[in-house]
């Protein structure tokens, strides 16, 4: 029956709240295509020749837009990672407070790192930080993994 | 015994679909590197001093190349974000019908984006078209699944 | 009862085995991040102004910092194609031995991709070859995954 695996998976209430960070995330990462668009139209600063074509304008680099870029780039080195780890930290059978907090505060760090890096540029330490918190939280499951699996 | 999980995930219909688009995906996506590396060698335009060596040539930019890299990269931005939410989906308890539609019409957006932006180029608006469905597919189900886990 | 699907899940050796492994390669790929920040500060190559500003620099490009990142992007290009496909070929109910030894030969592939790449600049084959057993894996096993939910 196509119940039962959905049934157990959503019995374990870790895996909801993953489900839930997770999809948020996801968001998140989509809107900076949306904001790459706009950043590029704003701009009149395009990467094919076939789209400068249209606003009548060659193919250019822009500083704005090249910063929301790095801003995803980053997003792509980082949260995909998340989004494995943190699965197969769930199936470590983790104490469900430390896990539900570790996924909300990583899921505001890496909003926080968008804000700080390509809509209202702050100067730093504000993206190192939250930068930082990403990556020590990822870190931070990926060895108690390994360790889990290897003992 | 290591049967359980296996069995009871395929026991799910649209486990098996899932499973299915997704490695035809993710062949797509292999396919993106094989590209590449065949127009670098046809335009003898390499990023590593070592490669253009071996063609005694100098590094280069060359802009098939680059297309090829930026359809690439979109694919990064938009295909493992689809790989995770559509599982999460699945585990909504989605409606098949609907659930298989749109992995298949994800799956052929994704094929489309491909061809017209890196193989025979063809004028907007269909690299657009094929982009924003892929977009609105995983955005519709992204929000489905926080919608699911909020409530 | 939250222990179900975990228990479940880790009653299948394979899933420990891909747990493990995966583990590994995040933590692997997380490396390539300190790695880029390191050869930045070094070199004094920061992409970003308020960064450059903080050492009294200029934004620039550096080639030892564009190495590391090509090798970064290499792996965000595979990697987690990787870990789609061998969670979905676990499914497919794969020899163990066979399944365990590709796992592992992927691993240590990937980890010899970036040493030869990025951190020791090893001439080719060496980074090819690294690559291309990656490739091969990631493949061999895409297509197990699509033959075995077509049929």
């Amino acid at each position: 029956m196509a119940q039962t695996i959905v049934e157990t998976l959503l019995e374990n209430p870790l895996f909801r709240t993953y489900s839930f960070y997770c999809s948020v995330l996801v968001l998140k990462m989509m809107s900076m295509s949306v904001l790459t668009g706009l950043t590029r139209v704003k701009n009149k600063a395009f990467a094919n020749p076939e789209d400068a074509k249209n606003f009548n304008v060659k193919v250019k680099v822009n500083e704005d837009v090249e910063r929301v870029r790095r801003a995803h780039l980053n997003d792509l080195e980082n949260i995909p990672l998340f989004f494995l780890i943190s699965f197969i930290y769930v199936l470590t059978n983790p104490s469900v407070f430390l896990a539900t907090n570790l996924f909300r505060a990583y899921t505001i760090a890496r909003i926080v790192h968008t804000i700080v890096y390509a809509v209202v540029v702050i100067p730093q330490p504000a993206r190192g930080f939250s930068f930082g918190v990403g990556l020590f939280i990822t870190g931070y499951m990926a060895v108690q993994n390994v360790l889990y699996f290897l003992l």
